[in-house]
């Protein structure tokens, strides 16, 4: 039985790690934290929950969690994963951290983004970065994973194969991804008000969101340089849901099919990612509430591009959904254990 | 291991058991039939199963499904199942209906709502009502079970146990539901357009509904008289979901008090029906993609009247997951398996 | 030229007198008067109306706006208006209130409802409720109207033919109202974000919401007398639109001729009221964006009960719209200038 | 008095072309025609319009309208205005085609990608591109006048300066564009149901929507060459809207300020088209029911591009609002008569 506790559990990326953990037989969930609502009730705040658990939230406290728990979800602003964690703790539990302290291995790099001053550099070049696709066996030994962002697993796992072939031009990269406002969080903002964002869409964060890096860097590894590309997120008039739309140059000569025969490679094996049929389009409601991600590829000829798409749940395998797995891997389990439901359609 | 086939499984109710049942390891499916798919794979027209099952759609075949399986799921158009139906088919096979055929007992009542000749009046007797919660004992000896309907389910939980215990005067049973679109089926009608129904609520069937009869005869059997009410369904601008508001004037003397009682005496053992905390009222989206049933109760001193709630997933609790509930009675399992998915929320 | 100023201007309610007078020749928006964004361009806090207004917004100040507008439009919480308002004020402009403060008459009934000690009882009895089908001709002599709430707008004019013919037993009113989230304000609650809103139903304030006591006002000076009604508001996913489905038992003897021309009879001569022809249910997107409201009744014979329909937006008829109406009636103007804008649909 | 007729009127543009005319007192509509649905009246169809109009659906008859209207508008699927028109007609009446039949200069190109005979090439020089911003002399002679596209008006609008004044290099051009589902049309197609499209997002004609040469023309024309860009729609879960993205790379030496002045210069004296405060991007339900388009760009210093963004209602300014906007300037109206109303937001 693994024990587990959730810092930051009244998210919305915390509310969904409870729901893929609550039903688990190997999984004990031990302490919900919440600094909102300790002392309520879990299943009052998340009223789905009622007759599940009779859970309280209560005080963020990473020490008293440490001693509790195998396992600490950390579902929390920036920021605050690395000014609690230390050595000691990793003694004691591991780590699986849904924030971007510890994905990006440049410190100065994560201050400039982010505005903040790193709380624990010394513990950054431990931390594994959890795309569990493409860093498995890393995963399997980690104390401490950086959870990847959302849109940086949808990105990443849709341009991953071309890039680390050598079919397109890295330089060329083009994101433009839609994401549902789960993705905005769970803030009482008029921004984020039913009325405002509903029968629109907007882009924003453009030239400037955090995420840019992140993506910089997977992508980087995979060409084994440093390259600069264009990311914008949009926001979309749904509650779930990741689409990727990316646009990259080929390199001379190469024909459709090695396109398709690079996504066979990489993913053909793997459990959560599908690359579609020739002609058909990743939508984020095929994906809607399971760990999977669907990928495609379409060539222009007349342009000489190859647009390539994703689709994810951004709470699940954009968030959650990946954690868990990435729990899986950490404590010697299928990697698949309690992650395999189907999507929800309609 | 059950083996399990469903006829009409391109629709969306029989998508849903496909959802149910695609993960159990105690049952398999072994037949989808589809009267306009057949022949295509299930996973190239409901493209979240791919990689989770290689099915093909079979034209529909009672006899053969009977030899096949232990248990037939006939979520097809009113009539279907009555006319393709027979005792050597039910001496094979388990049949549970999603239709009205066999939910109503005055064949007459049935014919006048349905505008059908009903095909199968010998059977009519046989049929057990699946309601789980109300009919436990007689749904684990049937064969032949009249999954109810969606608003029948919804309705029917919200106000029985205070018609039962004689604390609403039935006479004055007013039931005013709200509908997600899913209950209005996946034909490619025009009033079903996105845009159609989008930012759009309506009332829709006034006083000419046909789940009225079926509410009707389950309120009367509860208070051992026949009964007539008013019930209203609405369209309203979303998936899944109903939410039943029902009103009812109390005998005298009764006391808000009773209410509670009498909904914790039917209800407090239940997995599925969840009586929630003074004061909260249920919402759709907290069942959402569960069996879950929510329901409560508001007492109006000033009208003498109390108005009844229930919401539950039309897909799930009103439709694939009951079915499902009355597989697992009829079966021998635990009523729950492979029902206890928590609700998806956001 | 008629000099209007706009206290709340920032609320839903305020932002829709805007759109509505902004392109009016006969009406000059003098000021936009908001407490939260005072000193902001109103075109960076509602961008839709950039290249149409320069106007920035300014402090709440009755006094300055009774100098310098013919009418002021208080769009405002409870109390605001008549902690603001005396007679003075009124000798200088006249007064919209789209707040309550002045719809009911029992000053007591007032305060129990509102929790607010009325700070202008003095004036209660001048103001005039702005409901125009009805109180035409007060309005057009009145200083100080009171605009009606949303939810009695479009219960009262679907219920008032009725129970004025006496066709309809008062005492057994039910009335299930939806409305879009727009209703709830633009405030920055939890509650409200469009993930918490999306895709669910639910009702609130059941038994105990406050437009009870205004509608019971209307209804009662229909027939003559007091009545209690019951009233249940529900919350829908879409941005705009009430829909009033509302029952009662009908006397005696009437027949359903009778209902379509009561209906008749208050409503031919109407401009804005529409009675649907026979068999058509409104639908709340045939109203949107326009003043119009739309009504219609089916009578139940097996119940002897009919159920009584009606469909408006609630910015619009329910709140700015009808405060135009009412302004224009106050100037002598032709009651539909500048409000017979077509509905948009989709 | 202008007399107007609309072939193709009961789809979801022929029926915006109705919203905006029926009001105004300068346009008398004398015919609206409908295949489907000759014989019924359009108030029972879009019931939006009770009370608004009387006029019954008419068979298509272009000559008969050529002798009643001073101009038709033709909102009908490609390939049937131009197998309808003719020298007479045009001798009678102006006609505004809002299909793709006359938009193309090149009738082969037009012939590939719509797979469709063309039946008038011989209208095809005369025909002037209906881009009111950029063609506005042309249109006020025209008597043939090929509305554009939604997806193009939006595109080219976004893009036209910068390409015009040689700021960006043409052949880097990606266009991602995000579309409400009213783009789709009014057909009854499973694709198009509720259930199927809400809450979920999709690319569709990947590197082969027919819009795409469209938008190449229009780009060619404005930096002198024959250009080759990518272009990708998306499904979003909204009524109405689009919203363009688009990225190019800069010419060397370009600066951010050269970027603004383009905009400003092109755009600073037309009514419709509004360059946003630097850093403000567009939003589409800033322009729903609306005539505007909100353009502007950031640029991305790091990879040297500049994305611009451009947002309209597809109904509107996309096909109703522009055909209204080219009869305005071919009848020698003020070009912004009857399309001045501000949006509707929320």
């Amino acid at each position: 039985m693994i024990k587990a506790g959730i810092v930051g559990a009244t998210g919305y990326a915390g509310n969904e790690i409870v729901r893929l953990l609550i039903n688990r037989k190997d999984v004990e969930l031990v302490r919900l934290c919440s600094r909102s609502y300790a002392g309520e009730a879990y299943a009052g705040i998340y009223q789905n929950y009622r007759a599940l658990t009779d859970l309280e939230c209560q005080e963020e406290d990473m020490e008293l969690l440490a001693e509790e728990a195998d396992v600490i979800f950390t579902a929390t602003p920036q920021g605050y994963c690395a000014s609690r964690i230390n050595k000691d703790i990793l003694s004691k539990a591991r780590v699986i951290d849904l924030s971007a302290d510890f994905r990006i291995k440049d410190i100065r790099e994560y201050e400039r983004w982010y505005g903040i001053v790193h709380q624990a550099p010394e513990l950054v070049d431990e931390a594994v970065y959890g795309l569990c696709e493409i860093n498995r066996e890393q995963i399997r030994q980690a104390r401490l994973v950086a959870n990847p962002g959302c849109y940086p697993t949808c990105s990443t796992l849709a341009v991953y194969p071309l890039v680390k072939e050598g079919l397109i031009d890295p330089d060329t990269i083009i994101i433009d991804a839609k994401s549902g406002v789960t993705g905005a969080g769970r803030g009482a903002k008029t921004d984020n008000l039913y009325c405002e964002v509903n029968e629109s869409m907007k882009a924003y964060g453009v030239a400037s969101h955090r995420h840019t890096p992140e993506i910089e860097d997977q992508i980087g590894y995979a060409c084994g340089r440093k390259v600069r590309i264009s990311f914008t997120p949009h926001l979309a008039p749904m509650n779930r849901g990741i689409l990727v739309t990316a646009y990259a140059s080929l390199k001379e000569g190469v024909r459709a099919e090695q396109i398709r025969e690079a996504y066979g490679k990489y993913y053909d094996k793997e459990t959560f990612v599908r690359v579609l049929p020739e002609g058909i389009c990743p939508q984020t409601k095929w994906v809607e509430g399971s760990n999977y991600v669907d990928v495609n590829a379409v060539v222009d000829s007349r342009t000489n591009r190859v647009i390539m798409m994703g689709a994810l749940d951004n709470l699940v395998k954009g968030a959650a959904g990946q954690a868990v797995q990435n729990m899986n891997l950490m404590f010697g389990l299928q990697e698949w254990e309690g992650l395999r439901m189907a999507p929800m359609f309609p």
